[in-house]
């Protein structure tokens, strides 16, 4: 027996390899597949099985792909939402693969087809370990306003009779197995530690903590963005995923010269540092930090849209590649050759903005015109006085209803990324004087400076559907 | 947080890597430590801190190097044989590192200062994991006989209280996080799944499952060898081990001419495969398989030994180095570039041994003296009729005493390597007409041939202080 | 400017890589493109030309795939061969790429369209290099038999002049860039270093010592075999070759039970070493080396057909699907995982063979009908007397017409390699007690022993067409 | 045989592996000799010989090392600064080793002993190649003003006919192997690829092409800086050189409380980019980019300066010690864990400084107290009006004799590190308004703006010994 946890960097994505001396079982596995095929191949064993927990939301499956290649067959539950799997299982049926047998439990909450899998090894009568895809998380639950931001109570008060009634049953000595982890770009409460039992969570985690009353309030108070392109992922996922389409032989390295003239109409996407956006980029240009593609990617491209990059250095458009594919999002172009020093050697124009520290900005609040993009919840929980909030990927639908002031203007989140990118938005739409707040709210905190809590009144962001939330996502910075 | 286990193969030893924000603690390191200082340079932390669950024997420790390069605090339990270290902590006493807290469990019974260290995160309760040393395996205990084979069902009785009475108590829901693993080396009845808790042990460990009496009788009747080099890695380990002495640079690549003169009086330990050692040889050499060397190397260098080695590629001449530091054992002095080939195509002699499949041996038994060379309960379990059985690493002693006939010789194991290094260990006492059977017993069994269970009464190996018993031996092959 | 030579390990085939700030350009690139891409984007430079010295015979080109992706022009010389290219230059003509300029030179003799480019650094007037296809080696020269083995002379006359009177002239000083180099499966003179420069392939290379006459009888004379797939490689070579059809995501590590099954009524090819293939093979296997796969996979599989693979290790199915693809040949549908051993672990049936050293071999010749497998000319420069020769690519064919005696068969080549193929050839034609000279020649050499030269009077191998002769292929084994 | 040449990034530095079936040669080793051995052990040699051209004065020599470590033995020329050699050769000797001849010619001028050695193959009389150490480079020749700035212009003489009568005598068509090549630190006029052969050279390289008259004026007029480490190089490598003194183990990971307490009276250098820099930096830091560590390490440290280094990653630090111990100055203690950004999170001090467009320079160029540190040389081919010109390795002394103006400061180099260099340099002496021209005079110069040339008259920088100037330096940034 083998077991290996795959993750997926930027996404926070675990995928699972586990296999007998025979066969070869993959869980919710990712797009770019050549991992799942290595360790079979070291381990010289068949790829037989894929199981799928639920239709993901945040990337593109590669159940589809394993499929085509290997031959390997589709797991899911008896739900219509995996009527693309080979095998549907009932819940509560048992299905032995060689060694291993899977109790099969359908956990609807987070999404109503959510489906989990006790493993027992061998002939052991105790479940090993459970794979518990978006519905319970390490110190944390899935999401629930996804099907519908209006049940998203209901949906809550039905995961956590999932949680407790099914999945408390395998046992404190089961390990926990999920769909995502605790990462720099993973949102939510998710735990730091990657591994866990059900019965460590059974004293840590909040949905055996609270009542289902306490809970409920809870998930319903989350309000995590909903990314535009969970539905272009849900369209995908619907038959198991999509194989790759662009490979790196596709993408050009540019001069500066042919980058001008190619990108023009299209969206340039620079992936270095807040910093170094800062001190000089291509008017017009998105900031978003290379992990932060894997994300922020899915709220500026569609499914075909052509990209430009600007990368630190050339090597990482290979990662920008995959971070852009796992969410099925961008065509990439070209990259800028060189990068941003090329381009300046040659006497191309640069566009700079500014930085502030957190000292200097508490030096002077009253100067600047502070928007605090972080999440509904983040800022909540303390912000400065008199900051507006909006969250980073509504500040342009947010910005055609509300203008401004004349000040200059300070954009501030928990470390700086996201600043980064609220501040490559507002000079976008033209406005001048735009400062990111480096170190963001994390330094204010660190060097002591007041903060408010509470409420936020204010409506924001696009209409409805879109203002909603989304779980595992990049609320950290 | 992070938190990392670090295999080292062959001798299916498990050190780990934990690290806050801040510091990084090592457990139970192994003396090439450069794994540890990456990982702690990567997480950007010191490292602190280095945990001993008790004094190994069979690898040379790395905390002493830790502690010199890094100005690391050694930790151990209040024990004569910890006082060596820096910190000595009481039996059920708290210990706080930054955000972890471990709480020091005195178990005795593998030896009598094994220690675990409980694991708790942050400000939480409930133990999250458990350092376990050589006290408790992933289904199995450690062994009870070394530090005095006439008080082994005495220790053991001891270790049973310590894991039922002392780990016990910190809950279903632990992690367990020992100091050897399952692989394909790791000798016992340590499961092959690498991930546990303590609730999956209670139910499936025969510590738990046992009464004291049925567990004392079983430690009794393990008779796992004890490797000749326990006695040295004990005393290198008194003081926390030992730096590396030796390095790639200082091993000569040697031609047939040049290694012919200089291995003259050397051990000459030739590490390939079964097959390519029968098929053509340097005479006199041992034969271990490369990852046997990190226990079967033990068995015949003493510390200083000079070694010349016969390798499949030149390239593994890194890997034989690391097996054989780790051990403390054996001093390479040169390889045979071009390895077997450039000295058969030099017309340098060569000896050529026999192999069997089970099929021939089977057709003709009688013909045969058969040595099953496997550890005594191996052999117990199932034996071919009237095969002879002395375990590979007590053969020299035992054919002091006891002639073969006059038949050719078979050896046999468990799949063939065990069997070679025998074939080879008779072919360099002079026998001739020596054959391994290749596949061995598992192929015996494979083909559905009569095996004989019972007893072994023949006296055999050399005098009581070696003919006992080591736990997490090679005692697969 | 960067200039990487990318060295093809079995097929010994060397492409190349160039690029000024701006722009790179390939020179016969092989069919798996990512090493070009990598570096490329590296560069941060367009890949904007290949380059074609000639229709290669020995391997799939990747021209095409790199115009698919990358969009880049492929330059060839004005002949109809080339008429696939998007520029065809004329012989003398001047083409520049940015920094670059090329001299194009039409060279005619190992093939008609065989084509030259001399290389000129920014403003320099001197030549710094030339690209030499197949035409001038360092050490050596192309094959003339290729276009029609009746004109054999005429085309070493063609060469000849080709070389003295159009390469000849750019300089002494200029650097020597072939199309393949010298390797352990490289044959015939080709040097073992590999840098050179025009004045010094002057000084040493038989073609500039020797006159037209002495150069023409010295081609005819070669006699180099002609594989079967050079006539598929010329056909997909037509059009600049072909894109990769196969990955490994398509081959399945399969179970001794379902190799068994699956491999039935196809090819299967241990690509272990000859030693390993004696002590125990699948009935009905090749035996071609890892590496030889390069060459030899090319004479026992077609374009399709379908191929079961037992190799030492399971990692081994990467290289050798690279090395099968690259030919063009043979879809690898899966391996047997475990390899060998775990066959044998299972009780399935083994086929083993016998190895001589070359002193056993000495010490009772007469004992044995030897076939010496190596090409004509290594035979002819000095055999065992009375070893019958034969090509092992032409064995099979040979063995219709020629009936060994009754004796013990024994195959010998140089080292020990193609005899491990013939011996395997002999074992799958129903032929018992097969022995294979491990070491070969060069042991028999080695030790002194008598051997006779003397031109080869028998005829052999299958008619006329294929009787011919090809230049750089693994000649030495 | 084997031929491979080392690169040593940053230095520039090129060695060479060389190896016929038996044994290496290795030409002008570094310090860290992993590379050798493991291509020895690969090969299967015994590394045999070192040879040495001259005695480096820019990094610290690995013959010692390897001579302790395999028993090499060193081979130099006869003079008495070769003393240390196991074997001397005398001018036009010929030495065999195996199957290569080495012709020793004694090649004074850019060092007295400098020596070069004539490459023959097997049998050949014909030169393949030279090793030319720092006598002749593709394009360029040595320095001639070390041992004696004042003789600098005799030198010349003397490398010249070294140059004219002993090397070029050895044919067109020998390969040329220097001990420096082309590279983004590389100085002077060594071209940009990097195979040539004398033929090439003869026609390209100004050494050849110039009279001695106009190569002397030539070689006197050069003023490249001579680094103050230089004495210590000269000094370690009067013996062989040095082995390796510390190890990545002794280099802590430190928090920012820690840093900013141990660095308190050492030097930190802050390798990230002078953007990064600019952006945000610990006050008192000098800013050397991270390649730049290999050349200006050695004008900020001393051997044994405690040093504690801000990196753009933690990983950073590896090549960090690497690039310091090759030049054997600097005692990394440490270095800031997670960088500047957990610095800046928990709300430390920061000091930012500015940087300038070439365009906004070139608005109000008077606005500037312009300060161009770029070599001598660079200086004279094309300058900013009224810049003031300082060498940055000299500007601390500079500053001590000449006060800049009030206004504020403008440093520029040739794109941006060594003016981020020198920014840091006026900082650390407490000016304030210190910008860097990012770009430099490579983007001044693309915008079509206007330069002065000529002589320049101001004295500057420290007395006499050290004005003197350095061959391959890094003087393109």
């Amino acid at each position: 027996m083998r077991f290996e946890r795959i993750k997926t960097p930027g996404l926070a994505h675990l995928s699972y390899f586990l296999c007998s001396e025979k066969e070869a079982i993959i869980v919710d596995p990712r797009r770019d597949i050549d991992v799942y095929i290595e360790l079979a191949h070291e381990q010289g064993v068949e790829i037989k099985y894929v199981l799928e927990t639920h239709r993901q939301e945040d990337f593109v499956l590669g159940s589809k792909v394993l499929q085509e290649k290997t031959g390997a067959k589709i797991i899911g539950g008896r739900h219509n939402l995996f009527s693309h799997c080979d095998i549907q299982l009932e819940d509560g049926e048992y299905f032995k693969a060689d060694e291993f047998t899977f109790l099969s439990l359908s956990t609807p909450g987070h999404t109503p087809e959510s489906h989990c899998y006790g493993l027992y090894l061998k002939n052991q009568d105790t479940c090993w370990g459970i794979f518990t895809g978006d519905t319970l998380f390490i110190g944390e639950t899935g999401r629930t306003d996804l099907p519908d931001i209006n049940k998203t109570g209901e949906n809550a008060k039905i995961l956590y009779q999932s949680v407790n009634n099914k999945i408390l049953g395998l046992g404190d000595q089961a390990l926990i197995f999920p769909a995502h982890g605790s990462g720099s770009v993973c949102g939510g409460a998710i735990a730091d530690h990657d591994q866990s039992t059900l019965g460590y969570e059974r004293s840590s985690n909040p949905v055996f903590l609270e009542s289902e009353t306490e809970f409920v309030k809870r998930k319903i108070n989350e309000r995590i963005p909903r990314p535009p392109y969970f539905d272009l992922m849900e369209k995908m996922n619907l038959d198991g995923g999509w194989r790759m389409e662009q490979d790196l032989a596709h993408i050009k390295a540019l001069s500066p010269e042919e980058f001008k003239t190619r990108s023009k109409d299209s969206i340039v996407i620079d992936t270095r540092s807040p910093e170094s956006f800062a001190s000089g980029h291509i008017e017009g240009s998105y900031n978003i930090w290379l992990d932060g593609l894997a994300v922020f990617g899915g709220w500026v491209c569609k499914r075909d849209t052509p990209v430009y990059l600007v990368n630190e250095r050339n090597e990482d458009v290979n990662q920008a590649l995959l971070m852009l594919s796992r969410l099925g999002v961008g065509r990439i172009k070209g990259f800028l050759a060189e990068g941003i020093n090329k381009w300046r050697n040659q006497g191309h124009a640069l566009q700079s903005s500014g930085v502030l520290t957190a000292q200097e900005l508490h030096s002077n609040p009253a100067h600047f015109d502070v928007f605090d993009v972080r999440e509904v919840t983040e800022y909540e929980q303390g912000h400065i006085q008199n900051a507006k909030h909006c969250y980073v990927g509504h500040l342009v639908h947010y910005l055609k209803s509300h203008k401004p002031s004349s000040k200059p203007i300070a954009t501030i989140c928990s470390v700086g990324h996201r600043g980064g990118m609220a501040a490559s938005i507002f000079l976008r739409l033209g406005y001048k004087n735009v400062y990111n707040v480096l170190g963001g709210m994390k330094s204010w905190e660190a060097l002591g400076y007041q903060t408010m809590e509470g409420t936020k009144k204010e409506k924001q962001g696009p209409p409805k559907k879109s203002i909603d939330n989304a779980a595992q996502w990049g609320s950290t910075h």
